[in-house]
């Protein structure tokens, strides 16, 4: 059997916590074997939690108690510093010292970024650690990189995430030779901002990713690449208006099915089916987004992430652990392009 | 009876030309006595289409043979320099010496775009004339200022696109103090790259548009503005992402209704109420995009236009003249930010 892995999961993050990512925890301990998690936060109620699954393998599940919780409004770089012993730092520097492998929370986004880099520190030659969600398309899933907190990247920074998305998108998810495509304004080969311009030249320089060119807005839920590579900046702005614009329409669909008694009846009909369809375009439901080029392996679940999300995470992290990421990473990143800092 | 607008029409643009831009022509002059419309490109066709329609007011339409037509994939700077006779050259050359009040194009968006602003010129004082689409949300249309092909726009820019647009958005579409938003990767002032925080003060400082903050991409399809100011690559991935997962989603729900006997009978159902409401989520229903900032009106409709889009946007130019919206542009854009050129 191949090693365990050991996986600290924020029991205080999110909107639904810690009900969960308890939940999401004793899933994942009772179906695989391979799996250690380490609960952090308010000890009495997550135990609390934990009493209501009488079945689950009891050695696999640990609580480590913290008194403080960060919230979703605080500024992350003080609470990260202030609150020393909530479940976000704690579990944060478990990973540091190596008594854990990953991370996963649903809580505050921009202290898990934060504390990420700051706490578990950036993997040797790594310049920024690109948060990468995977996003849905009609062919399966894109991994978005970067939509982290961190604007205005450079060149060598983007050609870093290329790296890295390839090989996440080829050892956890299984896509062989992953096509890799840079977010632009058109598709020829003139066309882009100062930064895409300049970076354009540097991708198809690249022999060890499989890069395909520009790819434009339009195309990106198509499936065209696998490894979509943008600044932080408008990676957020294609993140959010995926769910915006899935939300608006899902809106606009449920109101044009109740207009009249024959579309009423219509919807009654149609719904099983169309719901188990759109739910495979929910970004929701592909786990979390992690956090790359770390010392450790961090993940940012939803903060509405329920517990198949959570589980899904922590499945992830033991494909990454066992697939070797960050030493592949840390292999294909040695040395840092010619405008590094 | 109020004066009549002159729009050119260019009847080779599209990939529906010439039938559907000489449709909407007719359209437009008979439902309105205060159009007059002039249509360029290769005579002969023009005038065999227009014999389709035996009722329309005939002496409101006028055809201007041109010899040429730009393709979509020429060099746009190239094409507008070389192909003088074109229906886009001449169509804007008449704009020029004030031979018409706008034109509408369906043809190659960056020859129009380059044609606007080489031939037309634009208004004294606007440093960058954007292009500014209409885009649906669950509340009616916003205005997305800008999309234009000229990256990398300066603060000083962007606080003349929320000038411009909220001029539009009063007085073209008719909506009171409209609400200005700045496009951004969070809802906090200390969000942001770096044009959008040198940008933010800026446009807090201005006295006279109804400035709200930031919006979040997500929040655009809910309608939380009326004008959204964004630099171009970003207005371009937000345009064109709008179309992408909306025919996604289209087509996954297709896919899902068609899953078994029982969602396809509840489809047949369904269908007519669903694409009615589905039709007022269509960017293509809005008529076209102006460039704004110019000495005259030039507005681009999609490449796959149908006649009413067409018909719609020579409707938009005439409340453009009407309205004078250049004349109130001219007022308010009277001094240059301190950044300018």
């Amino acid at each position: 059997m191949a090693e365990s892995v050991r996986v600290v999961v924020d029991a205080m993050g999110g909107d639904n916590a810690p009900v969960e990512p308890v939940k999401g925890a004793v899933e994942a301990v009772t179906k695989r074997q391979d799996i250690q998690v380490i609960l952090t936060g308010q000890q009495d109620i997550i135990e609390k939690e934990l009493e209501k699954y009488p079945n689950y393998p009891k050695e696999r599940i640990q609580v480590v108690h913290t008194s403080e919780v960060i919230e979703t409004a605080e500024p992350p770089v003080v609470a990260i510093r202030k609150k020393k012993d909530s479940s976000i730092v704690v579990g944060l520097n478990m990973v540091k010292r190596q008594e854990a492998d990953a991370f996963v929370s649903s809580g505050s986004t921009g202290a898990v970024l934060v504390g990420g880099q700051v706490l578990v520190g950036r993997s040797k030659g790594v310049q920024r650690p690109p948060l990468a969600p995977l996003i849905p398309t009609t062919e399966g899933v894109s991994l978005l990189i970067d939509c982290g907190a961190n604007v205005d990247a450079r060149p060598s920074h983007l050609v870093q995430f290329a790296k890295m998305g390839s090989i996440y998108m080829e050892h956890v998810v299984g896509i062989k030779k992953p096509r890799v495509a840079i977010v632009n304004n058109g598709a020829e080969e003139e066309k882009g901002n100062a930064l895409v311009k300049e970076t354009f030249p540097l991708l198809k320089a690249c022999g060890d990713i499989n890069f395909i060119g520009s790819i434009e807005a339009r195309d990106i839920p198509m499936g065209y690449a696998d490894v979509i590579v943008c600044e932080a900046f408008v990676g957020n702005v294609i993140l959010k208006l995926y769910e915006g614009v899935g939300a608006a329409m899902m809106k606009k669909i449920k109101a044009g099915m109740m207009t009249d008694f024959r579309s009423k009846m219509g919807a009654l009909l149609v719904k099983p089916a169309l719901k188990a369809t759109l739910k495979t375009f929910d970004a929701s439901e592909h786990g979390g987004a992690p956090l790359l080029g770390l010392k450790g392996l961090v993940v940012k679940t939803h903060g509405s992430a329920k517990a198949g999300e959570v589980r899904n995470a922590i499945f992830q992290c033991v494909q990454f652990k066992q697939q070797k990421i960050n030493e592949k990473i840390a292999e294909r990143i040695h040395e840092a392009p010619a405008d590094a800092e």
